[in-house]
């Protein structure tokens, strides 16, 4: 079983400094701690493990170490940066393996952008050794490259001439969508083994500067401290804590204190209940959210169901489908989203918003079917409504003798945007714009009729149908092809605008798993089979 | 071997009738003339020369019909419009056949939409019975759709449910980018493999409208004349006769008047040479150019230029690189330019220059590598310079002893746009847009050393060693893995903004790709490969 939580002092692999408003990121990865046996991390390459890492540095210098404005990540190997995923894991990795660990790596490099987007923490990739295939697609996903000229250090993707597949972690449309490298250019370096070193790489624009090696820390450190003596409103900030979780695993699910994850083996199927706060989880001033830190309901439930939608991606692969629940008071969840939003400009209130938004992605780019399911004891309101927009059907319960409702707060109004920079109300009414705004406007709760009518719901069975009507869609759903979901799903999601990050999950990732299955990757003659063996691939040569 | 070409006497699937400003094309699929053994087309299912028919029927619309406004799509099967794809054909084909078939059909729908929103030839979806799959979404590329009532007939998708695959040609994107149906809706209607009938079809959005069996005729036949009567500027035009094109076949080629195609089978590359137009092909006035009719340089070599693609793709699995080449004289190609632009608003001038917009949109989606190479006597100007902006990578000799030279014209300024909507020029300098500029702005012809500093050329060898450069970067290519290199062209070609295009060709397509080839769907338990059969598909239910 994969485990996402850990934190600085048990990294095996990075070494996170922080001086002031500069912090630096120091990838020293340790061959034989890998997170399956059968490969050796060696040259900085990475597995799962080493992300996880990563992505929990990133994650915590925001809440953490507020104070930081420049983050540089570097390497302590001599002469290599990072040699990017380890081929010998991908190569004895399954192919949903080898997608999920993609699709991880990916937002956590799309974090990076994040944080450097919405919270002031700007990333330099000093790669004072060549940085190859995922080494690179680090140091793209980072604001600055600077390369070390040494002779001998270089940058390059070379996935396609080596191993047959495509350098997967957002490197290709970064190449030509955030750092607009000529295509033809791209086309050059994307084939090109070796890499680009020096004048040559900045040229083509795929790094911002390089310096001799006796100059290289000084320069480096010369433009870091530019960066971080730029303006910004967190320098005074004191961070909080990210303390490990509350969760208690069984065999059968996971109980956080906020949720709790269901696991029905047999159907293939999962509850996800997500409490709402209670009444004494309502502090109203900065002080009070500072003084609960983690503990804020906000903050702690989304860290509960990001830890929970991970582990049932990676963990549980036959799970299918998940049916989303909420239980709590609406009053309190509409009270939690207006303390939010009063508070939005100050750093701690803002890296909580971000947060959530990013967890609401990540449920977005889950390869499961989602049902929300509304009854009576439920709290799909505000930040929580989001959870049923989110989902591919949403059934709410109309019933004449019990209360059933959802509502909705400025968080439905673009404070949490999916990829593809909409809101979830926006993606929903693509057609009639009117409407999304019409469903803001609505003065008070929407009961089942009304949020049936104002279009938030698919289906509003009664009392007699319910039972029947879920267990029947739960049944259907979990009876298709779990592949050709997934494809239905990625291409139902996220309708209309497309941005850099809807372009790395859904074409490149697309194309990527369609090579991961090629038998010119993976078959016995494949590249990625035969790479590192004295055998040759052998490729079947007809092009689709 | 498959022939692209065709016209309506030779037609077997199709019944195209004009009266005054309406046309109709009647599908009557024949279910024994099929393209391949093993399978018939029963209820007007359809494989690749169905297909091809409707390609040619679309095409010979806006030259030979441009009088026609409105197009009605119906069927002479009673009770069934058209029941998509032949699950068998689809069943028997390999992957490369079943990629490049869906490419096609997409291509024939996306043409539809650009006789739509460029020729002023509007369709009509005519649903006189039930249209599942791809008969589906063939309606949803028509601009409205029209199903008969009678209690049976019903438009739906049940590739997920019943096959396991996605609706692969464009209607999942088509769902929700262009009719914009909510995407839980959407979800559900994906699932749905009966789909649905008249009023909740309409309430959902996924027809225009619903008549009875005893009123359909009439009111489709209203709504059509309503189209028919619209102001358009083609009322009185006569067309032109597109014949079929002089091709010399052989063993190692394809010879027509403009365009040379040779195969080089060992080293699975192709030389394909486009010849500018001769001095004599240089008409001034529209009288001469309708005298001309298909015999016009612009028309014939561009339709020239497609059979050649097309070839290239189905029938020439193993070429894997093209290197385009252009011979004749630059200034008669921007002679050439000047009239088309000088007449642009004339029907049939907008025609053709449309039609080479398509072919080089055509050449962008083909999943072979292109290196165009200048050399002495090329003309790689104005419309020839867009097939050097659409390479992969464009070699231009430096010789201070001969003549090598590319010039640009208004066709290189938006006029032949790519999927994204971007001219070639904006593409290839997303990062520096006033460079486009530049070379628009540029006085006269580019020698080498002014392509080179314009940045319209990926390299300029001189003449020492351009042999030994292009044949190494040949062999570099073509021992590539033919499927990292698709993916990578996918992926490197259309930067920047975009479209539901891209969204068909870029991310739905992929999926399908991927989903074509997984055990769920075509392994021996597969749902694709079970259809039809007593035996059940047998899901191996991990989500990836």
């Amino acid at each position: 079983m994969i485990n996402f939580e850990t934190s600085p002092e048990r990294y095996k692999h990075w070494k996170l400094g922080v001086a002031g408003a500069v912090a630096t990121l120091t990838m020293d990865v340790q061959e034989n701690e890998t997170i399956a046996d059968g490969y050796k991390l060696k040259l900085n390459s990475y597995d799962l493990g080493v992300d996880i890492e990563l992505a929990d540095a990133v994650q915590r210098l925001r809440f953490e170490r507020p104070e930081v404005k420049a983050v540089v990540v570097t390497s302590l190997k001599p002469r290599i940066f990072c040699a990017g995923a380890n081929i010998y894991m991908l190569g004895t990795s399954s192919h949903a393996f080898k997608v999920n660990f993609c699709k991880f790596t990916n937002e956590t490099r799309c974090a990076i952008e994040d944080a450097s987007a919405n919270s002031g923490q700007k990333y330099v990739a000093a790669l004072n050794g060549t940085a190859s295939g995922g080494g690179y697609e680090l140091a793209i996903a980072c604001d600055e490259i600077f390369l070390v000229d040494d002779g001998n250090s270089a940058v390059s993707l070379p996935e396609v001439p080596l191993l047959g597949v495509l350098p997967g972690t957002g490197g290709l449309t970064r190449l030509v969508d955030k750092r607009k490298v000529r295509r033809d250019r791209a086309d050059v370096f994307s084939t090109l083994a070796e890499g680009l070193k020096g004048k040559r790489a900045k040229d083509w624009g795929l790094i911002d500067g390089h310096f001799p090696t006796s100059k290289f820390q000084e320069a480096v450190a010369a433009r870091v401290k530019e960066i971080a003596q730029a303006d910004g409103a967190n320098s005074k900030a004191t961070g909080i804590k990210l303390n490990p979780l509350p969760v208690e695993a069984s065999e059968n699910g996971r109980e956080y204190q906020y949720v709790s994850l269901k696991l029905n083996r047999e159907q293939r199927t999962a509850d996800l209940i997500v409490r709402g706060p209670a009444a004494g989880d309502l502090p109203a001033s900065i002080e009070e959210i500072e003084k609960l830190g983690d503990a804020y309901w906000p903050l702690q439930a989304y860290r509960e169901l990001d830890n929970a939608l991970l582990h049932l991606r990676m963990n549980e692969l036959e799970i299918g489908l998940v049916c989303v629940h909420t239980a709590g008071d609406i009053d309190a969840v509409l009270a939690a989203d207006q303390t939010l939003v009063k508070h939005k400009d100050h750093w701690l209130v803002r890296e909580i918003i971000l947060h959530m938004a990013r967890v609401l992605r990540r449920l977005d780019l889950t390869a499961k079917s989602f049902f929300a399911l509304i009854e009576p004891g439920s709290c799909f309101a505000g930040n929580l409504l989001e959870l049923a927009l989110s989902a591919d059907r949403t059934f709410m319960l109309n019933s004449p003798d019990e209360k059933v409702e959802v509502a909705t707060s400025e968080f439905n109004a673009g404070i949490l945007p999916m990829s593809n920079g909409l809101s979830r109300l926006q993606s929903r009414f693509l057609a009639t714009p009117e409407q999304a705004e019409e469903v803001l406007a609505h003065e008070g709760r929407f009961d089942t009729e009304a949020a049936d009518e104002a279009g938030l719901v698919t289906f509003a069975p009664d009392d007699l149908d319910w039972d029947d009507e879920i267990r029947v869609a739960i049944e259907e759903r979990t009876s298709l092809s779990p592949d050709a979901l997934t494809g239905m799903e990625a291409s139902l999601r996220f309708a209309g605008p497309e941005t850099m990050d809807t372009k790395i999950y859904g074409r490149l990732t697309a194309w990527q798993n369609w090579i991961f299955q090629r038998p010119n990757a993976v078959g016995p003659q494949g590249a990625l089979t035969n790479y590192g063996k004295p055998t040759q691939p052998q490729f079947d040569y007809k092009r689709t």
